[in-house]
């Protein structure tokens, strides 16, 4: 107690002890205040000169009361505290003068009375800081808004699990159940080796279960199931990526090469062996100098006609083959791509079937391969470097589809143009670039997992006196997370529109669903990307252990913002493609048309474009699905007549197209995002519409207004540029977001869990039930 | 050749050829394109209707040209259009017109002219394809603005980095000279064992070269140079970031914290073998419940009068020390954060030196150590969990450099307030806030090394018929590393700077430095973060393999966004510091003035407010220093105070504190943000003034140009939404930062090259110079 004695004496002094606690425990006070505080005391008339001397003695920087002593003044306001009402509790002045009144044993409430005034004016002093201190100076616990906050469930989980796995969920709960098989125990040893033989193990495993050849025709050991193909990639993605990408490797990219690239021949040769794993292969078209830019690899085949044969070759060290999977140490045939040379004609990039090994793992003769080395992630991927030195090879080992060799060593082909046959016959390789996202959003889908179900359980910090928080109830972290939740939904919705619309494919569709899978392809990866980066910052350092495998999700998905295509380089051919399907449109004009058609074009006075609109912050209108359409709409159709306009311009004033278009390629990658944006809207807005069951409607709802809201704010520089929206609107926006992440976290474990990954895959200590 | 007989006769229909190979060839061109091209050669007149004919059966989709003859056409073209003149090539009208008259002998030149009007028709009708076809048919190599731009040094390396390392030279280089010895051969096997005792053996070398003990006085073996400290942190994390952060745990948080904390007993017994590294030590704060919160750790230290000794416990198992570096294996000793426990009375937390093992490596009795495991990064750490089963040790092992317990057992202090104590004691601790950004620093700067070396010489795509261009050449490549290498430069100027301060503090800065350090470490670190996955993405499939390090950097060092603080925790604490020094300005009022002043107060109307400056878009306006200064300040003064009301709002309508803070954490963060990106343009620009060598001046400038402007774009959302900008004006800004990054890279090699980076801590062979 301040000298006890003395205070005995003029027990009325006791109303200041609240205050003098706070100013010496409180660590924010700066010495400004407290000198404002002993002003405030020395102005005090209704105490004597000496009390006034006693009081001000006890703010002395230079004599600081004791830690014991502040300690004993918080027993005792706690002990009279608790007899206080809620409302009293709100001030240091209640207590101090409930305190004073105590130990005066209410002798004088009409001096405690008048003293109250006074005493507000140095509380006031104090501003915030003092209510602060009040709520520190409870005896009970303090309760917040932002503690009280917890995960409700208010849709059906089961429901939205069928949804979301649709047609495909009997294969989906099949791979699930394999994958939570004891033998599928994630290898946690540190040799690369070891690694190795475990993922193919897996993959001998999931071969074993038919998986391998599901989309290979029946009569090839396969059940012509290419939509189960996808979904067992996709939920094989729960599991260890190396093993995904190996399985990619083995039966999507070698296997479907063959078929997609080959005839019959090779099919009844090579499928069979390949769906069951019998035959290792790779798919070798990537080169050290040439990855995005594949048209320009530099290996050759070339004809001999007499032989029959066809020979591959290597011509630089820098042309040989780079990244091959399953090349290092498993595999032991490659679909091999190399310009064909017929008489010293370049016929351009075609594919071959060329053997690297022989059964017993040597390489054959003229191969020569090379290890990738450790890499980011996927490290149970055996990568390598292949090259060819005069590897002679029979001409029937060409795949055929679209171009062949005749009997008189002719090249044959149904399209004339070297570019145009390559770019066929990647098209129908366009899976990879739907599988490869679907890959990566379950990896997004395992992170986000990981971190929700860790944010709502993990408690740090909370108000002074009470208890503390789960992390999930904080602003920023919702900010963090409960966008990406939503995007996960919108793209796993997007990704699943691809996949059938690739599935039920025509040929003039092609175009259109090539421009989507790398458009989705490039979005999705990227979004993944960010989204586990996001996690592992959220879950702070059990973030950073393996064992909460965040690391490994983001470390094994880093390429796939590279492989499959370039994100950069993917995004300017969509918009390229969205330029030609702009063109499309206008059919009976030309391009040149076109491009002065836009140049000349008045801005569209749209609808949404009225003051009015501009202006609207109405709750109902930002949470419109029309509204989100017509801005999204008008976006993507806006940037791609600007990129047009500016192509133009550089072009008119006689800028090479190369560099006119290099000029252009910032827009032009906007260009793709918005298309892609306005895709994932369009078709997240068709599944809440179609959606029967009220729960999930509703929370599908939300979702579709956080993704769309958070792109909108992301692009709010844009839109307020071009004065589609005002500012007030764009702010608008802001608090719309920050209420919908309120109302989205409380579903957010509900939300993860209707992902339905197993929790053997989930495996992280923090994450766990 | 089209039927070549049939043309010979009719050798006029030679100028129809390079349009034929261009619909072939061409991978763009669209059915509804050919059927435009078929339209108006069925308009031409001045050819027979026999000739019509067969041109149009050329144009049959159903019946096209063999690959061959396309190859046939295309070296026909090339072959005349070696004679024409640049001017000439541009046309596909006039290479076909050169194609016929050659063929027809020039026996009749006026038909040839009078069909150049109608062809050319159909040449229009192509639109930019033609033109990009002309490109294409020529037989010379095509040159392009993009593919001609190449690094060029405009400035003097030795003197650029001289003046980054200032007055640190000499240290800096011998620390890179060490480094550079083979003993510093990167450890590339798989055994996390061996990598810890490799990274031991080389923190022993260091602290051999007295670098361990350099920040400690000379009376206990050190030379008493922090800043030298700080420069050799800095330098060595251009190697191994393992072996950097061991070295931080063992001489900077162990250490230092036996430095800070304790007294001149404790220099005594432990400084000199703390710097020898003789004795291994950890800094043991964190527990597994509570990290960012740490004042809620649970160790107990409880004090026995009668022994005069503390027993140390860990109450229950969530309450055990958590990622201890140096603990899973080679610490002896620890700093123990523990909370005082003196008669049942809790004087919160204080540090204590607690054995961990004897010097045989046997954990001492009551001392429960486990590994962390494997991590995302820094394996050659070994982290560990610590548990403490009443470990009694001496009161003496108390450092007792603000708190202590006397003869009596009293606490005592000249702190009176816990909480206050225990932040002055890890204000102390604040050079972890500095040295830790300044090593993201370093690895970002290597990651960008190695991005922007291999950008210079990776070549990729090129104009058709062209050779390919250096990757860096790219806009979209540009835009992603040259602000990053501006930011680079402008971080390291701001570390200085705060490293400067820090080192010539008085206790009245520390409230500022703290803050300073809090917000430079998070901005510092997301930036490291930010552009390490940049560097790897722009180097593509190279970029993932582990020989070019990328990886590793990444991996390290994204922890750093969590330890020494959570950054967007710190970002918190940066936004109540600023608050707080808000209220400092207004000193003769109180917070609760200054927010209700704050409320009412009428927005600023700044000169730069005017329209005609909103709308600016001079380019000396766009590259005025001024300019950038008076946006960011503006920027800062706004949310700052418009936080500032809206906690005062939330207030005012009875809302807790707590929850009114998590209200407004969105702002708050951007608090932070807008007060250090303020604080390093400062410092960017403060360094540009006092640059004397003009080179140097002139390329800084450039460097501090594009650092601005990209923040401002970054912003820019906020900018125009409150109309500090217009839009004319955030466009023209786009285009500015374009020309800079254009300008920029042709200096971006020197710049990174002025880093000094020593090539075998580079290592990368895609970065070899």
């Amino acid at each position: 107690m301040i000298q006890s004695d003395y205070l005995k004496e003029n027990p009325f002094l006791f109303s200041f002890v609240p205050m003098f606690y706070m100013v010496w425990a409180d660590a924010i006070l700066t010495p400004s205040e407290i000198l404002k505080i002993r002003e405030l005391i020395e102005q005090q008339v209704w105490i004597t000169q000496k009390e006034r001397t006693f009081l001000l003695s006890h703010l002395d920087p230079q004599n600081p009361p004791s830690p014991g002593q502040l300690k004993e003044w918080l027993f005792e306001i706690r002990r009279v505290s608790q007899d206080l009402t809620p409302q009293m509790k709100r001030s240091l002045v209640d207590i101090g003068i409930e305190l004073a009144r105590l130990n005066a044993r209410n002798q004088d409430d009409k001096t405690l009375e008048a003293a109250r005034a006074p005493l507000t004016d140095i509380e006031e002093a104090l501003g915030i800081l003092s209510r602060e201190a009040a709520f520190h100076l409870r005896s009970q616990e303090r309760t917040t808004q932002t503690g009280g906050q917890q995960t409700e469930a208010s849709f059906d989980l089961n429901k939205m699990s069928e949804l979301l796995d649709g047609k495909n969920r009997v294969v989906i709960r099949k791979v699930k159940t394999i994958l939570s098989d004891p033998e599928f125990e994630y290898y946690k040893g540190e040799s690369t080796a070891e690694y190795r033989e475990q993922v193919l193990k897996w993959c001998q495993y999931l071969a074993d279960q038919g998986f391998g050849g599901m989309a290979y025709p029946e009569a090839f050991g396969g059940q012509g199931d290419m939509a189960s193909y996808f979904a067992i990639m996709e939920t094989l993605s729960y599991h260890d990526l190396s093993m995904v990408i190996k399985f990619g490797v083995q039966f999507g990219l070698w296997g479907m090469s063959v078929y997609f690239l080959g005839t019959e021949k090779h099919h009844q040769q090579y499928l069979k062996d390949i769906g069951t794993l019998k035959l290792p292969g790779c798919f070798a078209m990537t080169e050290t100098g040439h990855g995005s830019n594949v048209k320009g690899i530099e290996t050759t085949a070339t004809y001999h006609h007499k032989t029959k044969t066809l020979v591959i070759n290597t011509p630089h060290h820098g042309a040989g083959k780079e990244y091959i999977g399953n090349a290092a140490v498993h595999g032991q045939m490659a679909t091999v791509f190399a310009k064909l040379i017929i008489d010293e004609v370049d016929y351009g990039v075609n594919a071959f079937v060329v053997p690297l090994r022989d059964s017993d793992g040597h390489t054959v003769s003229g191969v020569i391969i090379e290890d990738c080395g450790p890499k980011m992630g996927l490290n149970g991927v055996d990568n390598g470097r292949i090259w060819f030195d005069e590897v002679v090879i029979p001409v029937e080992n060409m795949l055929d589809k679209f171009a062949s060799i005749d009997a008189d060593g002719k090249f044959k082909s149904p399209i004339t143009s070297d570019n145009r046959r390559f770019f066929t016959m990647l098209g129908t390789l366009v899976g990879g670039r739907i599988g490869i996202p679907r890959s990566g959003l379950s990896a997004m889908k395992t992170g986000l997992t990981i971190a929700i179900r860790y944010g709502d359980t993990r408690r740090q910090f909370g108000p002074e006196n009470g208890s503390e928080v789960p992390i999930l109830n904080y602003r920023t972290h919702q900010r963090r997370l409960m966008p990406l939740l939503a995007e996960s939904y919108a793209i796993h919705f997007s990704l699943q529109y691809l996949t059938n619309r690739f599935l039920s494919r025509s040929e003039e569709d092609m175009q259109e669903i090539e421009a989507m899978a790398a458009g989705l392809k490039s979005f999705a990866t990227w979004r993944t990307t960010h989204a586990l980066q996001e996690c592992r910052e959220a879950c702070g350092g059990k973030g950073y252990l393996s064992e909460n495998r965040i690391d490994r999700l983001k470390n094994d998905t880093d390429v796939y913002t590279t492989f499959e295509g370039d994100n950069t380089v993917l995004m300017q051919l969509v918009a390229k493609s969205r330029l030609s399907e702009f063109k499309k449109e206008f059919s009976d004009i030309n391009l040149f048309g076109v491009l002065s058609y836009v140049a000349s074009q008045a801005k569209t006075s749209l609808s949404e474009m009225n003051p009015l609109t501009v202006r609207n912050t109405d709750p109902e209108h930002l949470l419109d699905f029309e509204f989100y359409l017509n801005a999204f709409r008008y976006r993507e159709r806006d940037i791609l007549t600007s990129a047009a306009r500016r192509i133009k311009k550089h072009l008119d004033n006689g800028m090479d197209s190369f560099d006119a278009f290099n000029q252009t390629q910032y827009h032009m990658v906007n260009v793709g995002f918005a298309y892609i944006e306005r895709l994932i809207l369009e078709q997240f807005i068709a599944q809440v519409k179609k959606t029967e069951d009220e729960g999930c409607k509703m929370i599908l709802t939300k979702l579709c207004q956080l993704f769309a809201l958070s792109q909108m704010e992301k692009n709010k520089g844009w839109y307020l540029e071009h004065d589609y929206m005002a500012g007030v609107k764009t702010k608008a926006i802001r608090k719309m977001i920050n209420q919908l992440c309120l109302e989205v976290r409380e579903n957010a474990v509900p939300l993860v869990n209707a992902f339905e990954i197993p929790e053997s895959c989930l495996a992280a200590p923090i994450a766990m039930k």
